[in-house]
């Protein structure tokens, strides 16, 4: 592979102007020959129409759902405004990681933990509590994994005034005690999933009792107090079209920077769990393949405890635990399948973006799964030459990442490698300290714990 | 006073290009009239010689400690380097706290928590890790209290493969037990503060049981140790001259980034403990000051729990509990005095650095003091607004920067007002918890509490 990096000298981090900043998101959907699968009502098994959608999301986000032909979305003024306070965010040249693994690589990573939510999630939630404002809701209810949606929510509704409901999967809850008090602060309400606070809460509590929950009971939580209360809705930070349509503004910012220094990337990597920065991270790069303007190697990384891309089926399945959700086509290990405790936090979800799914069916992208072991001692060894201290789901990317180019040292290949650094890790120190405990353990689900969720895929 | 701002459009964020990055710290000392007064030699009443430091601190630090001539000190080619992964940080336009205030008065924001670190220190951590490894140093010794300190000198370290050895305040490592595992994981060892590990720890227990601990404390354990193990020297996050030089890096930068857009500042305002965030935030303003060249109004802001500047003595003082470090002129509420254990953090310091002192003593400066149940409501209203959550300790200077611009409201002033934002708060959400469920309290040391610390003050 030839580097065509011109001679420009790459500063550490590239930081785009404001007024250098993408002012439209793209929809990637509008490229794809193959469009991702509609969204099934599950008691009819026929497409959904925007009206069945409307009582759960808000408007314009159901309109933005259902678009597959539209390439660009202005981004409205208010939002634009919003992203300047933490946008741009840096693309990063990896020198002293570059440096220590002694490799012919370029590496590059877009770091979006620059913002008190911790991650890339920030970018979706002021759009969708923005879009539920302007339709003069009370409030908005979510589910949270490791707390970074959640967050960012929070903070979102706290800019603009809306009430927060948050329903936190009980692992994380416990794991990460201080989360709960950042979203306190920005004035949300945080229970954590599953809960006594609503019927199919009680009724997966009396099913599993002791279970430590998952994202998809904590949907199923939201997404009944969003539609049982006037003036709420539900609103979700990954697996949908929207989001991956907001989230969108990561490659744009990441391709508008790489342009600006005639940096081309070979090889593009991305921690994948609902897909939301996977999606948003490859979206403009996507769109050139897609077009046959550019060619690239794009790798989705998950963990091998919840490997929806590597050991899952691409069919209908629920997004939720509850079963009450649309029913949505995606590479999925089946709604009851509830991964193990450990430390992928956001990255523990059963199901897949569709649109995800759908170009890793047609070949457009790889997935590989790796163990949480060597996902933080690549997370650590990141740290202490590249400063950052990365989120677990991020440092899913960075041991691919690494991988990549350790890979091009002994080939002597000189790959230029984006990789998402989606987090900082500030509030997953539970992780990082059984990590220097050596108290870490992988946990790799068996065949037959797999088929038990294949099982409960619902016939379409 | 008049606004002389240009109409060029001020972006939210300021950063600078990493060629615009300040090459040289700036030594205020150099225009001060009246010098700080010299580190004295507790046994002998006589100002320390270079070579009675030398067995405590690194040689090249000890020079700059000692140098009150020399205006600029080239930054080292390899500290630059490594500057490059967290600066230049941005200068920051509160447009959003701005219009919720509803105020006349232009505020901006240094925002130094962008680095896992989350603050300022490591501008000096880097910089003291450096010249101990030219020295062929194996390892520094240090005290933090917060944490902040420990874990920038642990990432520096790291960096630079030296050990790096913490003690941290206990009050701290029992609020903040996730601090020790950042710590832990950039490879530094840390101890609780103070520790049956070395005789000073061992006689303050004595003498003290139960007590939480308090950076004095820190300091002669870490001070013992490191003189008493070969190849390792003892490294400070405060008070010292060197290290307002190497924070010189913060106003510098403000100011170039200001000059860059014709900003000019009325008013500016840093919390203070020791005095790094002040000092260096306010280093080049106050060299114009000093030179005659401009005038600006600057504040200091501290606890109301350890009011060095407010209800201090001008004196001569050990930096530490122990009281086996240099006596420094300061003003200080004497090195007996532990402080209540409130939140407070970073600013839990007796006494103040020298530079500081002489200049709060010679009237270029003023001071405040503010409780802590004022600082975290401030911090909320600043988060909610301003999306990012603040340490405690930068809190305190944004109370008063709040409370200037709401004086502008009200008064029509149309001031443009500079303060520190060191850093996050996301280690410090023990105290948020307890503001937000309504369980903080202020405490005001009493007259006769600080006679007490008055009274241990040594005849010089």
């Amino acid at each position: 592979m030839t580097n065509s990096n011109t001679n420009k000298e790459i500063p550490y981090k590239i930081y785009l102007e404001e007024n250098e900043m993408p002012k439209q998101w793209y929809n990637v959907r509008a490229d794809m020959k193959n469009k991702p699968a509609p969204l099934l009502n599950p008691g009819t098994g026929q497409p959904l129409k925007a009206e069945e959608l409307t009582p759960i999301f808000c408007e314009e986000l159901v309109a933005q759902e259902l678009d597959d032909d539209t390439a660009y979305f202005d981004i409205p003024d208010e939002i634009l405004s919003f992203y300047k306070m933490y946008r741009p965010s840096p693309l990063v040249r990896a020198y002293c990681l570059e440096e220590k693994l002694q490799t012919s690589a370029k590496i590059y990573y877009k770091f979006e933990g620059n913002n008190t939510s911790g991650s890339h999630k920030l970018n979706s939630a002021i759009a969708q509590a923005y879009y539920a404002k302007k339709q003069g809701l009370k409030g908005v209810t979510t589910e949270t994994g490791a707390g970074q949606w959640g967050t960012a929510l929070s903070m979102a509704c706290a800019y603009l005034g809306l009430d927060c409901k948050v329903f936190m999967v009980k692992v994380s809850y416990e794991q990460k005690p201080f989360r709960r008090e950042v979203m306190r602060t920005y004035g949300a309400s945080v229970t954590p999933s599953p809960s006594d606070t609503t019927a199919i809460g009680r009724k997966i509590l009396e099913e599993f009792p002791g279970t430590s929950g998952s994202l998809g009971c904590a949907i199923s939580e939201a997404v009944e107090v969003a539609t049982q209360n006037e003036g709420y809705r539900y609103v979700l930070g990954s697996v949908l079209n929207q989001v991956l349509l907001h989230q969108s503004i990561i490659g744009l910012e990441a391709k508008a920077a790489a342009d600006k220094y005639g940096v081309k990337f070979d090889t593009i990597i991305g921690c994948a769990g609902g897909g939301s920065n996977l999606g948003g991270l490859i979206s403009p790069f996507m769109g050139q393949k897609l077009r046959g303007e550019a060619d690239y190697e794009i790798i989705a990384v998950e963990p091998v405890s919840c490997p929806s891309f590597t050991r899952g089926k691409f069919a209908y399945d629920f997004c939720d635990t509850g079963m009450i959700c649309p029913l949505a086509k995606m590479y999925t290990l089946g709604s009851s399948y509830i991964p193990p405790s450990d430390h992928a936090g956001g990255l523990r979800f059963h199901g897949m973006s569709s649109i995800l799914s759908q170009l890793y069916h047609d070949g457009f992208m790889t997935a590989r799964a790796v163990k949480q072991t060597e996902v933080f001692a690549a997370a650590e060894e990141f740290a202490r030459c590249e400063g950052i201290l990365p989120a677990p789901e991020s440092s899913h990317a960075i041991k691919v990442a690494m991988d990549e180019a350790i890979k091009c040292r002994e080939t002597g290949e000189e790959k230029t490698i984006l990789f998402g650094l989606t987090g900082t890790g500030y509030f997953d120190l539970k992780g990082y300290e059984q990590f220097n405990n050596g108290e870490l353990r992988d946990y790799v689900p068996t065949d037959e714990e797999l088929e038990k969720g294949f099982a409960t895929l619902p016939k379409v």
